[in-house]
């Protein structure tokens, strides 16, 4: 049994950053190497923190503008995904030692309400609990399989094809027998986009990408499974086969101001071609999380599912991986290890 | 006994406007007194015209632009959609007397290919063929029941709610139990709106039309029923209910440059309110027309289908039914008699 700690070592939000987006001043981040925790009241519970997944969300929260969940508040940790181990429950479903995921932010430990925390499924490595097996993963398995639905010989193209929801996207797409495109920055991601089964990747650093979907999809895209808006999905849309299908992959769009600001001057694609854009959110399927869960965890130890990762060691690390976020300098799934 | 002809009085096209949209020159149309008619070929027919529709795709087929189909060639009669009975045939779907609508042009007399031509089902007066029972009526009804699909207690906002598709949409819409918002140019068009049925009508000339359909949806928009697309569609989609769906209506998209044209600043919301926009043409429902016809006829026997008409009087009248469309002179569907 692990030892209670009485406090813990975390990092919180001292300012707001300057800016909405980008790198942000020395000021932001406060660490605090004691800070005392509380008891856990009835409902919670108390979590060692293991891993920190670092996101845009991250970077997200830490500004005061309406967003899907409230900012993060100022003195408070700094808000992020993490997973860890329950070591005591005042929450009737938790017990000690039950591996979980949640918004557990930058610190050691964690008190947390128990609803708010999911449960790590038996056989599922820690670190994929936060990326192909965890939210990245399930995302994509809920655009590609229940929104996109690509049959085989569908044209798919993936944008931000190397990330985490994107490479799963890729996979899974492949997997249903289509023709996979991937959109992503640089000759090092691309061939990782191959290497998951793409049977192209347009390099956007190097290539027009509306030159390069024209070239690669003669016959039109029938599926868009798009994380990134803006102007990389409207040079896409001319290219949209009649009856296409625009998946518009929600899993940062909350977090992110960039997102979505930049109009679409091509929208009139999908009046011309019957086309069909959709958003979704993962929080829209809670009732069929086990069977995802189940679906990537069989996929995932057959080999079917591979993932790239950078994982920073321990807590004081977790402001260089944020600065990654910013230089493109990390590869696969960006999270800090506290064990 | 109708006496074929062997000429035909008839509009051509002399020259290309030079705006691509609104008011046309003098020079841009040429009136034929005394046209030779060709002779119809197997497979044609010899058509009496006695209705032409006159629609913003007159205007748009005029201009030597990519369109759905071909801009009209010069020389050539106007391009437009008509009614008009069969007085020869050489197509044996078609018997002398067969009602027929199709692309008949502005002339008295036309000689058109048998497989272009749709027959006006018995007892659909033939001024409605052109509109609330043809192909703007089969429009609405192919959106508000297919794509649409609005429920009770949905709140649908139809745009251009006082136009051919716009009206019937909104019928439509209130059949079907609905909520009912209009948006519509005038005092007088929003009176009308609401005699439809509609529980609002938003007058866009007087009213901030994002405020008030905040005002008028406070629940959310659950179905845009979109006629206009740009600025106007645009105010519209922060405004989306969660899992809201948007409506293209494609009825005049092709012929439109300006449609489409103007970029959308608030598609984010599709994906923040996980909704869905798609675009649909009515081509591509023809092996449902004959159901969709069934239907429409019955609601209009009952009366719960109600529509507003101009009618120029005579061949001649057309060039001035033209303007009408850039003034906003008219009400409701514009049409020229040459009975």
């Amino acid at each position: 049994m692990d030892e209670i700690p009485v406090a813990t070592r975390r990092y919180v939000l001292a300012a707001r950053p300057d800016t909405l987006t980008g790198p942000i001043g020395d000021n932001v981040l406060r660490y605090e190497e004691s800070a005392p925790l509380t008891l856990p009241k009835p409902g919670e519970v108390v979590v060692r923190v293991q891993r920190i997944s670092v996101d845009p969300a991250t970077r997200g929260w830490m500004n005061d503008t309406p967003s899907c969940i409230t900012p993060a508040p100022l003195g408070e940790v700094i808000r992020a995904i993490g997973a860890g181990t329950v070591i005591l429950s005042r929450h009737p479903d938790f017990t000690e030692g039950d591996r979980v995921v949640g918004m557990l932010g930058w610190q050691d430990s964690a008190v947390v309400a128990g609803n708010t925390l999911r449960k790590v499924p038996y056989g599922v490595p820690i670190n994929t609990s936060l990326h192909v097996l965890g939210i990245p993963g399930q995302t994509a398995f809920i655009g590609m399989h229940y929104i996109a639905s690509a049959w085989p010989g569908d044209t798919v193209v993936v944008t931000a094809a190397a990330g985490a929801v994107g490479s799963a996207a890729v996979q899974l797409a492949v997997l249903r027998g289509a023709r996979v495109i991937g959109v992503a920055g640089g000759a090092y991601k691309c061939d990782w986009v191959r290497a998951l089964g793409a049977d192209e990747c347009i390099d956007h650093k190097k290539e027009d990408v509306e030159e390069a979907a024209s070239r690669l999809c003669p016959d039109g895209i029938h599926i868009i499974f798009d994380n990134v808006g803006g102007p990389m999905l409207d040079v896409l849309l001319p290219r949209l086969a009649v009856n296409a299908r625009v998946v518009l992959c929600g899993a940062i769009s909350c977090y992110e101001d960039t997102r979505g600001s930049a109009p679409l001057h091509n929208w009139k694609y999908l009046l011309l071609n019957r086309a069909e854009a959709r958003g979704f959110s993962y929080t829209d399927y809670a009732d069929r999380f086990s069977e995802i869960e189940a679906a990537l965890l069989v996929l995932y130890q057959a080999g079917a599912l591979k993932y790239l990762e950078t994982v920073g060691q321990g807590l004081t690390s977790a402001p260089e991986a944020l600065k990654l976020l910013f230089t493109g300098g990390n590869v696969g799934k960006l999270l800090v290890s506290i064990d």
